[in-house]
């Protein structure tokens, strides 16, 4: 998909785990408290309602801080792109002050494995630059290590 | 559906035309034009992609001034629900200063035509208090008198 640098931040890794599996780490509760947040952070509660409009909430603890995040999914496309947002919260509610709306695009490599695309689409470019200080590569990095090593033992 | 007063603004309107032929007006920029904004303002061009994150753009001219709106469908359930909001372009690109989601509900009258009902959503209260004061209820029940005429022409 065409994305814009001023705005995005994108990276593509390859994953020694099927696709389907992959997909299933992401849209399933119990599985994204495994992979979902770097350690040590934890993810202490995850809602799913896989559909268009459907919830994705989840808290987080961060140190000493509980984090309560309220999203919604834009796009189910089963196994292969999955879109959500903290722009809204159940229902098309607004959010005040939103920050990104992130695309998870899952092909098959050819070689074997999956093809993983993690994009965060900002509403600025001061908005963009924030997540990349805030350790956007590190942080979605790590997330999808976890998340083939987890993977791995299911 | 669940309404804040504080950010949403609604009305419920009967009509007296079929579900299906106002749901066909909603969708399709020829019937957009007809009815989309108050006379003697003017649609001058209407784009549609009927699908979730599709585009529904429309550009307007306002007296001298042509007023160009992108959008997306957040959500489309054939015949009952329309969901559209100015917070993304196509391909779920945030837009920096999104004004409000729209909701249309259609269902069958019991007595024959149409429940029409006309949500719109806002990030703040002081959003919402904006939009009450540019005329939204004046504004959006004038497009429902337009595409009701229009449409029992069709």
């Amino acid at each position: 998909m065409k994305l814009d640098p001023e705005t995005d931040l994108s990276f593509t890794r390859k994953l020694a785990v099927p696709r389907a599996l992959v997909w299933e780490c992401w849209t399933t509760p119990e599985h994204i408290r495994h992979f979902f947040v770097p350690r040590p952070h934890e993810v202490t509660s995850c809602e799913i309602d896989l559909r268009v409009g459907g919830r994705f909430n989840t808290v987080m603890k961060v140190g000493e801080h509980e984090m309560d995040n309220k999203g919604v999914y834009l796009e189910v496309v089963d196994g292969e792109k999955l879109v959500f947002t903290d722009a809204y919260s159940e229902g098309w509610k607004p959010a005040p002050d939103p920050f990104m709306t992130a695309i998870i695009l899952l092909e098959d490599d050819p070689e074997g494995g999956t093809t993983y695309t993690a994009i965060a689409r900002h509403r600025s470019p001061e908005a963009r630059k924030t997540h990349e200080d805030m350790g956007f590569f590190d942080g979605w990095g790590t997330v999808v290590t976890q998340l083939e090593e987890y993977a791995r033992t299911l």
